[in-house]
């Protein structure tokens, strides 16, 4: 959606990064600006631009949401290591992701392929074989689409229309000040295996798989956001699509508040810890602003903290991850052993160029 | 759609067609295959792949229409003549021309832009602005989207949802053996007014401005289409995106049947056979196989014909032209002066190449 999906990821390197945070500002730009210029729509419309996905109201306590997505070779994905079938599998993910931060189960979707001639007819088949797959194990199914040529490169354009009760829709805009922030589990993960796939290490001993899974075939949590969803404790939710830094600022825009981050809470894993020793790059790097995680970050009031942990534990096996606190304000505060500092849509200030 | 929008525009030219050539057989190889893998969807889905939009059903007698297109820099426009503004309203027009086809109205909208870097913030406004003047003048409301840098030129994806009572949809798959092959409109004055912009006559005294207006901003035909899907008279329908010869094909092919066109009953405009003449080209040409009109293809029963002229007369002022007719069999044929030649899916054949 609109507010949210700059996909440029986050990776060391200032040449990168100046080109990340050119678009960002122009993306962020934009977005303002169509904002502005489609005013308030039809009263069917509960949510617009803004969050995860779009909001219809529909009959019978149910909404509608839907979420687009585009995705450009060689600026979200490189076809020397991303294969046809992992791709296909990643385009549904990312956008079946949307529809399940909402609180929602996917449905319907339309796929539109831009190809550029001289592409072999293998790897169409094989892409939409990955992304088949992908859409129907989380229940959608492929109702259209388009092909056209494209003049540089494969482009991938996926609408997902999915469905959720009214009544358990989480939005980003109805966080409190005094929720804790919290996420579904460790971060950082996809953008190590998006480093490790630069550097050519996916030959290796399959020792990194994890990472590099994390980054190759994301896993939309569709079945724990269905649980958090319904247990009525969550005051927000979205995915984690362009880094906590800069999806918490997202979130915190939207509900007009400020967020403190505590830099040691943030979950990593080991074999991120140890990937990062190993390719000399700070972990935290990776975990607040490496981005295309697709974990879920929420918002809970802290009375309610608990009882949602013992709730998604014993639905799920799975554990919840408090990460920081909403305030009154505006922006993203960082604290870890070097004090407090400024994330705000930023990433981490390792990223700033000097 | 899938199995319609190859965008690939029909101009003279052996270069160019070879490449066209080659995209439309892969193009159809690739809506082959994404058919045949996709399956048949939920029940829910009154018609999927293959027609101008996704039919979904809703309760109370209505269904959703959606529809998806690519529109791809160099391949579909440029903006060395197509400006911001006229851009962003063809844009939406042929989105809104899909739901129409299909007897809907459109309610929402997703745009995905992937820009280049460098591309002025004025250029985005403008897009912008166009857009969402043509989409709102025909009822819809943009609801979201996504902004993504692209590697090499403008994307733009739109999304249309829209909206339809189910029992006055009208598809490809349902014309029968005997109906008449009706237009709406003279035909071929987008592609002459790609030609005319091709050639650098944009700059002319505004004798051609007709022509221009057609390619560089269509008009959907919402409100006819309205008529004619209520009328109940209209057994099939949809847009003509990519010329009558190629559009009649995919009409025949989702209905199990062969089609004939006079080539003397297509109506072309006085100013098409002028700038035909001008431009030593043959108008039959640009009618057949030029594309982007988005004049209404339909059949109706020979006995349903005056009727439903009749009432269209009153109800919009418009005329009717009968161009053909549908029979048993396969493919699509030209009756001209110079005797019977099968124009299926290749267009008029001054374009094959020796």
């Amino acid at each position: 959606m609109l507010a949210v999906n700059g996909k440029e990821r986050a990776v060391p390197g200032c040449r990168w990064l100046n080109r990340r945070n050119k678009m960002v500002q122009s993306e962020k730009a934009v977005i303002a600006m169509i904002r502005e210029m489609s005013g308030a729509g039809s009263e069917q419309v509960l949510t617009g631009i803004g969050d995860d996905c779009a909001v219809i109201g529909r009959d019978g306590g149910v909404v509608e949401l839907i979420t687009t997505d585009t995705l450009v070779e060689n600026v979200h994905f490189d076809l020397s290591w991303h294969g046809p079938a992992l791709l296909g599998r990643k385009a549904a993910a990312v956008n079946i992701s949307d529809v399940a931060a909402m609180g929602g189960k996917p449905l319907y979707c339309l796929l539109s392929l831009a190809l550029p001639v001289g592409l072999a007819d293998s790897w169409a088949e094989q892409f939409i074989g990955g992304f088949l797959a992908r859409l129907n194990e989380h229940g959608g199914c492929l109702i259209g689409g388009d092909t056209v040529k494209s003049e540089k490169g494969v482009v991938i354009s996926v609408t997902v229309i999915g469905e959720a009760a009214a009544s358990e829709v989480l939005l980003r805009s109805t966080a409190r000040a005094g929720d804790l922030v919290v996420v579904s589990g460790s971060l950082g993960e996809a953008a190590a295996g998006l480093e490790l796939c630069r550097r050519g290490e996916q030959e290796m001993d399959g020792s990194w798989q994890q990472l590099l899974m994390a980054h190759l075939d994301p896993s939309p949590e569709t079945e724990l956001a269905r649980v958090l969803a319904a247990s009525g404790l969550v005051s927000a939710m979205m995915d984690i699509s362009d880094g906590l830094a800069t999806d918490l600022a997202h979130l915190c825009a939207e509900s007009g508040l400020a967020a403190e981050v505590e830099g040691d809470a943030v979950p990593v894993s080991a074999m991120l810890l140890e990937a990062a020793a190993s390719l000399s790059v700070e972990p935290l790097t990776w975990a607040l602003s490496g981005g295309e995680d697709y974990r879920l970050l929420l918002t809970v009031a802290a009375a309610d903290a608990a009882e949602l942990q013992r709730l998604v534990q014993k639905q799920t096996g799975r554990e919840l991850f408090q990460v920081g606190r909403l305030q009154e304000g505006n922006g993203v505060v960082l604290i870890d052993g070097d004090g407090q500092r400024d994330i705000t849509y930023q990433g981490y200030d390792h990223f700033s160029c000097p």
